[in-house]
């Protein structure tokens, strides 16, 4: 156990070792086995911040195999604790009546086309399927109609009970129009996913006008095969068709209850990174983390969800991906963010665990993963948690205090991606952090406990949210190499930050996130600040775009296949730059020089 | 009962019914059920001829419920009788080592390709599926691609393991490739049938040759929802599911007895009339026998063989048809005769069942369903029987005497279609038969039975075979119906016989069929035999060519659309033309001027 994790007072003291993490703390008799969470770094749901209200922090005590609530239960003697199962069930947020920008019908991905057929006669005695496709080629020429058989056999009595009047829905993609249903004028749906490593989130448009009807929300079943995306890939490797299967009946229970009481979903899209949609469609993960890393597949072709075992009717697309690492989210990214048609080149910057950066416009499009680790979301932070109840978003230091402000304004229970930057970013300009990321010895916040210096956010007699001098040392990590990362696609490019119009900054830290304090620490260049947009979950803004027009998905697919992935781990330079961004703001003062004075000679 | 089903002797007579045709008939008490069959017009497959040594003729007595063989069993009280199911045991004829003509490799629908791809780099980092399809690009430029899920879930470990090297094999039809197999460099077949109304008749073809391997045959398990199409078709109205599995179930047993031992189906085509189809294809055939008689589909897209109940992996085409009346099984025949490409017009005339006739060439082709009966199989003729063995497939009156030739050289048990067009030819060449069909009084040969007329061919303890007045009636309706058709497709066009440059006569008959009995008859038009072409069933034989050919299927597609159908029913001339062809050989003796000496004025 590191000497951090130990107890004060070895005689009183008693081990918890928590499951399946298995990382074992020591604290004193008496305390909770929430305080021993969070003094383990053991990440649990406790929305209510540990009072015991909320009934999240459930964990079973082993051997004794009882369930308690952790901020309840105090530790008494060594044991082991593992958290229950997690919650998945569906958050669901109505969007009715939100009009959206409508879109143009013929460049529809899903259309309904009511059809009046002229009667057969002895001299018309074309076939009921040709009557159909004959017709079909007026709205579709030179197209290949395809008609399935499935649709065709109700048809042929529909037709003569109904005078000849039909109703079909087609999707038109790649140049081939399918019939996906004949008969009555009814009302579909079409669905947009975001299929994350850690959550999903979806959102349900209407298909006729592409109004969002509702979005939806769950942590992802998959997580039981590992948090991290390297965990879930050694999984799926041994246990493929389980792991896909579990994000398959994650994926039935978002469309189910997103879809509650509305019509029909006929056509999904699925926007996720490389590895996650590997495993979605039931493909080996293993080769990418492999050398030369290379994916089995970046574009799929439409397919029927049954095949995969969702829903009953739709079709299943999903948004092509560049490379094993920048998948078809960072694509979804850049059709939302619309850098692809800019002509003038912009960065997407998204920061999630992995951290993908594109770069391009019109002309040219380049990207690259960071491996900037977990800590924008709040991982590999000691308190840190996702953006979720009860998270501090904001944490300034101002006249001696730090001021907090949580998600929700419920009681702090941990501090996410936007709080750690804001924390970090005035403790460093009022000195109380230095450019090393180490505290300053003088600041009355700063905190000695067992030999490890902290600044103690929030206290109650439960447990404390603090920051410490390795939870700094990891997002200096993650913003060096989000930091870096932008460095060497430009230099490849030959452009500098000055270049660049616009900034888009993804991932569910973006809407929190102060632009100015991102500056401070060195994440982000010191441009103009009107130069950066942040645009939440352009994952799945980009795939409800992609999945309304043809163009797009078209789009897509040129963007996979013509954007160049730039593999930073065989550029020579990247370490050295990635080193030079691990100070705060920067070694090279003078890519700061606003905020430091210093300019390049 | 109708007078000559009733017994000689009534009070010394025992009455049988059969079942399920519901037909009775009175015999003498110790008369044997095979008697009695014979004697309703019961076709009761009977191989032996009535010997007891076959055992194929078994029949179950109501109300005892037990079984018996037909020709053992005497009638001593009125019974009914129901025969056993059929036999739809599967006939195999192995055809290894006959060497068929080589399809061009470039215009194979179904092709095996060995690739050798360049393993991936950090330079080429392209995707498994890129690697693959960017290969397949060099062998088909300028045309879509498609790598189905299912078959590039098995890629990425094979292909590390095997040193980047992978066999496909790809279907190429209508400007798409799509692999089917990847993985090791296997042989495979493919698969035509001929879906009969009755019979099922197939051919196993070596994938990579197009060598013939085997053909099969058997009874259709779908005569038990009525043996004619249009008792078929109100069946499949009431019960389209269970009749079109009975259909399935058919084609899978014909497959698998076919295909034991030898490498995987691959892909299959079906060639059959307009109703078959829709029965197969789970589409109601309704519509079919209702103004204006409209099928729902003529030409369908391939489709995997699952969705149906068939195979495995196998793709599944069909032949397209042309209308209601004329299907897939005459567009093979147009294909497998090659009239399609003639300079001058051919005729092609199928005596089957409905006898469907083609006339056309390079430049036209016309069509017509004469609904000639099933005189030619042997229905509607009292001793009628399939072409099968033990049947009477050529009779000839020559001397006084009638010499018989029966299929398999075995016991005589029944008349075939070219057995009794042969015996009336030569009974109205010798004056026996005079124009109307009637019998001469004078000939010894003809013998009176219960104030019916007939001449018997053959007769054992048991049974005999005989011929009466309306077994010649309904060949001269059947004969009619041909001529007829034949000469109203001729006047559509402006055409006569003489402008025709080949006759080319399918269906199970043609192999066995005496040219110049059927223009005594008049059957087929006085011309010069070396014009008539016999050629068996081409509804398999072009199935055959259309599967290994992509500009045959192309052709198919075409002919199936552009051939222009004629509906007699509404052609006015029709029904005279039909009327003065009633005679022997016609009532226009001109048009057999080198028989009957008379020339047109």
């Amino acid at each position: 156990m590191p000497d951090d994790l130990r107890a004060a007072d070895p005689q009183n003291a008693a081990e918890v070792t928590f499951l399946p993490q298995n990382q074992t703390v020591g604290v004193q008799k008496g305390a909770t086995l929430y305080d021993a969470a969070i003094k383990a770094g053991v990440i649990i749901d406790a929305l209510c911040g540990g009072n015991g209200s909320c009934g999240k922090c459930k964990m079973i005590l082993f051997p004794q195999g009882t369930e308690v609530l952790a901020c309840k239960y105090t530790v008494h003697e060594n044991i082991f604790a593992k958290t229950v199962p997690e919650d998945f069930s569906v958050m669901v947020r109505e969007y009715r009546g939100i009009s959206e920008k409508a879109y143009e019908e013929s460049d529809r991905v899903f259309r309904k086309i009511p059809l009046t057929l002229s009667p057969p006669t002895k001299d018309d005695n074309r076939d009921d399927y040709s009557r159909i496709t004959d017709l079909l080629k007026q709205y579709f020429p030179d197209t290949k109609i395809s008609l399935p058989i499935e649709i065709m056999r109700t048809i042929p009595g529909y037709l003569r009970e109904n005078c000849w009047k039909i109703s079909v829905i087609v999707m038109h993609d790649e140049g081939k129009v399918t019939v996906i249903h004949a008969g009555d004028d009814i009302n579909y749906c079409l669905a947009a996913i975001d299929f994350g490593t850690t959550t999903l989130q979806a959102s349900l448009l209407d298909g006729d006008s592409g109004q969002k009807i509702c979005e939806s929300s769950m942590l992802s079943r998959q997580i039981v095969f590992g948090a991290d995306i390297i965990t879930r890939i050694i999984s799926a490797r041994k246990k493929l068709h389980e792991c896909s299967m579990s994000g398959i009946s994650s994926i039935n229970e978002l469309l189910k209850a997103m879809n509650a009481g509305k019509p029909e979903i006929y056509g999904i899209i699925l926007s996720g990174n490389t590895a996650m949609t590997h495993i979605l469609y039931g493909l080996t993960p293993e080769f990418i983390r492999k050398e030369p890393y290379i994916p089995a597949q970046n574009a799929f072709e439409p397919a029927e969800c049954q095949k995969f075992g969702i829903g009953e009717k739709a079709v299943m697309m999903s948004v092509p991906g560049i490379s094993s690492y920048v998948g078809g989210d960072i694509v979804s990214g850049i059709i939302s963010t619309g850098i692809y048609k800019k002509k003038v080149p912009c960065f997407l910057m998204d920061l999630g665990t992995n951290g993908e950066i594109a770069l391009g416009c019109g002309d040219f499009m380049i990207s690259c993963a960071c491996s900037a680790g977990p800590a924008f979301e709040g991982g590999g932070i000691k308190c840190g948690k996702r953006a979720a109840g009860g998270a501090i978003s904001k944490a300034v230091y101002h006249s001696g205090k730090i001021s907090l402000t949580t998600i929700d304004n419920k009681e702090p229970n941990g501090i996410c991606g936007s709080g750690i930057i804001s924390l970090v970013s005035s403790l460093f300009t009022a000195g109380i952090i230095d450019k090393r990321g180490k505290f300053a010895e003088s600041s009355h916040l700063v905190t000695l406990e067992e030999g490890n210096k902290k600044i103690v956010l929030y206290k109650n007699k439960k447990s404390e949210i603090f920051l410490d001098e390795h939870d700094i040392e990891n997002l200096l990590r993650a913003k060096a190499a989000m930091f870096s990362g932008c460095e060497i696609l430009l230099e490849y490019m030959g452009l500098s930050f000055n270049d660049v119009d616009r900034f888009f900054i993804s991932g569910g830290i973006s809407q929190s996130l102060d632009i100015e304090a991102c500056i401070d620490i060195g994440l982000l260049p010191e441009i103009d600040t009107e130069k950066y947009t942040a645009c939440g979950n352009t994952s799945l803004t980009g795939a409800e775009k992609i999945i309304m027009s043809q163009k797009l998905r078209q789009k897509a697919l040129a963007i996979a296949k013509e954007t160049m992935y730039l593999d930073l781990s065989i550029i020579p330079q990247f370490s050295d730059r990635w080193t030079a961004a691990l100070f705060l703001p920067h070694t090279d003062l003078s890519k700061f020089s606003k905020r430091t004075g210093v300019i390049s000679n």
